[in-house]
């Protein structure tokens, strides 16, 4: 059950975006598994794809098709399959993928993007491919962004997805953005694919450098479990058609669009912690005080990846000496004890490294039995600070995780 | 219940070591929970200790008393109360107990190592100590491992101990090892203290060197759930009492001591995993192929901490998608897929990175559903090797971790 996490509702339409589903029975029946989204002509394209040197077909080909630079026309995302550890025939599946696409949209086949998520290590079947992509192409529109966040979900329980509309040279600029991920989830990025679509107009260098801004305090800064996907991607298209000029960097335009992209990708970044497999409690870590970004996030992620601490927050319970265990092993270089702050929200644990004498247990555990809260970490030593967002390990994630295959 | 590991039984004396157990109700009552340890004056004694910067009390005070070099007379284990995170306050009562056992048994207190195992994060209480001194030293007596086993443990289900005996310049030496440990284990230790004698006779740099070289491929070869204790300890005592002469760096019978030493220290680290907080299987990884040891080792805990394997592991799922993911996630430079193997036992699963025509599932499927099985991987980059040793992840492991201190 997600923490705090409606179903996505309300997703408007991005002009130049058009978008379609049906269920194909790539893995299951009856259970819409297939996306299919046409991009305007002119629609300016980047994406962020997994650092896993064992990435999934779809991820090279993707990668190959976006760095050819002839423009990205089409998109199609199959849940059920991840076409990951499946070798060359696995790409030649990715290839006849994005080959069946082009014919029926009558585009390259270096125009398509593939992307998968489900099951590792078995054969993509193409036959639910080649019979969907006529009813496919006959029912595209731009209104289906609900179905298309529900077609591409997995162990999700909730279909993930956001809009928001800002000003920018007096025209109405929208982002819709649509995400799954629930687990083999952490930064670089997750398995978790997110496809994120605006009316601005950008150049390519904008297109993708807002990307990565976005990506970097979003999708790159939560985890469930520390593992990372064969097939994760981002991808963002900016299709032009809202009338404004092309938003250049530096301006306040391309601010303003910049943060409301880091908004929606964060609004989809912790959907996917909130309804992470298994989690009942969402949980921001926020290390201030370190020397360098690298040297706080690998604190904060010891802390998120350890299964004593998100063990502990299942059962609510205010295990500071786990925190504290995780903090002392997350390797930082003469790392001083006795200059370290802990606090649970606002109550404080540890002042200077000793135990505070106003603490009780029950002041941690008010905290604790929360369905969201921050471990605070000041470690005292410098002055750059970041948050990542994370959830608690319960049985329900066992359970999920041992039974997905059989 | 522990994999394959019956309770400790036949631990022999040790002569020069003296061991007493008794239930001291430092957390709970009636149930053993301190043993004090007489070793024979010219002991040579050497330890090993957690590297986590939050280091607890005992730790401290055991490396300042070995530091200064003037012999170490006497150890005292408690277990229930780890005087973790417990500041200058914990300090003292450390090095009041060291007190008390120094008026007791006529020593200096720095003659004295203190180790403490269990909660974190809460004041240790020194009356309990006080009450036991006198009944501790009236039952010291050489055959009393077992009991001093016991009294160590926390979620051990099995008291974890081994015997050995060797023939060294034709007189019989003994080693006997006890240790507890059952989570929070990875390397640099564990949550995890191990005490090892031997009445082999061992210069200062021997002892140490014999300790660090046994550590090495045992007690930092393991890993539970890749969170290393503020606690852990490993102390190896050599009394000298068997005949042999001082046992000399390069000599066979140096050689065939450390061999001996190394078995019994597998031993009991392995035992620590079959016990390990909701265990039902033990699996080693077995890394080859590599271009350093750090690099095998990296390659090896990045599988073995992987949730989504562990949670496999459990339902006994030949997942070999989720642990070609965490190979491809551990962050090896320029790691080509195509020169990787990757075998469960004798079962190929990818070979070049390819998935293996001879692979089915049911032969997967054998093996994963065996109590031990081994994931070898190999790298084929290099000729560096190595092994460790890890378990599954259950429901179990949440039910034990959520509710140990409720």
């Amino acid at each position: 059950m997600a923490v705090n996490l409606p179903p996505a509702s309300g997703l408007l339409a991005v002009p130049g975006v058009e978008l379609a589903s049906l269920a194909a029975g790539i893995r299951y029946h009856n259970r819409k598994d297939l996306v299919l989204i046409r991009l305007a002509a002119g629609t300016q394209v980047a994406g962020v794809f997994t650092r896993n040197a064992f990435c999934a077909a779809p991820v090279l080909l993707a990668r190959r098709h976006l760095a050819r630079d002839q423009g990205i026309r089409a998109l199609l995302i199959n849940s059920g399959n991840a076409n990951a550890g499946t070798g060359q025939a696995g790409l030649s599946a990715a290839e006849q993928c994005c080959a069946q696409v082009a014919q029926t949209l009558d585009l390259m086949p270096e125009a398509v993007l593939p992307m998968s998520t489900g099951v590792i290590g078995q054969a993509l079947p193409l036959a639910p491919f080649a019979a969907s992509m006529v009813p496919l192409r006959e029912s595209l529109a731009a209104d289906r962004w609900l179905d298309a966040a529900q077609a591409i979900m997995t162990t999700d329980t909730v279909a993930k997805g956001v809009s928001k509309q800002i000003q920018l040279e007096g025209k109405t600029v929208t982002i819709t953005g649509i995400a799954k991920g629930a687990g083999m989830i952490r930064p670089d990025m997750a398995t978790m694919l997110a496809f994120v679509a605006t009316d601005a107009a950008l150049d390519k260098a904008g297109v993708q450098a807002l990307l990565d801004a976005a990506v970097a305090v979003s999708f790159n800064a939560i985890t469930v479990d520390g593992d990372t996907s064969t097939n994760d991607a981002c991808v963002l298209a900016a299709t032009g058609q809202a009338g404004t000029g092309v938003i250049k960097s530096g301006s306040v335009a391309y601010e303003a669009l910049g943060q409301a992209l880091i908004e929606v990708c964060q609004h989809l970044a912790q959907a996917c912690v909130r309804d992470a497999e298994g989690a009942s409690r969402f949980i921001a870590i926020q290390v201030s005080g370190a020397r360098s970004l690298a040297e706080a996030r690998q604190v904060a992620y010891c802390v998120a990846h350890s299964p004593l601490v998100k063990t502990a927050a299942f059962a609510g319970d205010p295990n500071w000496g786990r925190i504290l265990a995780a903090v002392g092993r997350s390797g930082i270089d003469d790392l001083d004890v006795s200059c370290i702050d802990l606090l649970l929200d606002d109550v404080a644990l540890l002042r200077g490294g000793e135990p505070d004498p106003d603490y009780t247990e029950a002041r941690g555990s008010a905290v604790a039995a929360q369905a969201e809260f921050t471990i605070r970490i000041a470690l005292g030593r410098g002055a750059v600070s970041t948050t990542i967002w994370t959830c608690d390990f319960s049985y329900d994630y066992v359970k999920i995780n041992a039974e997905y295959r059989t």
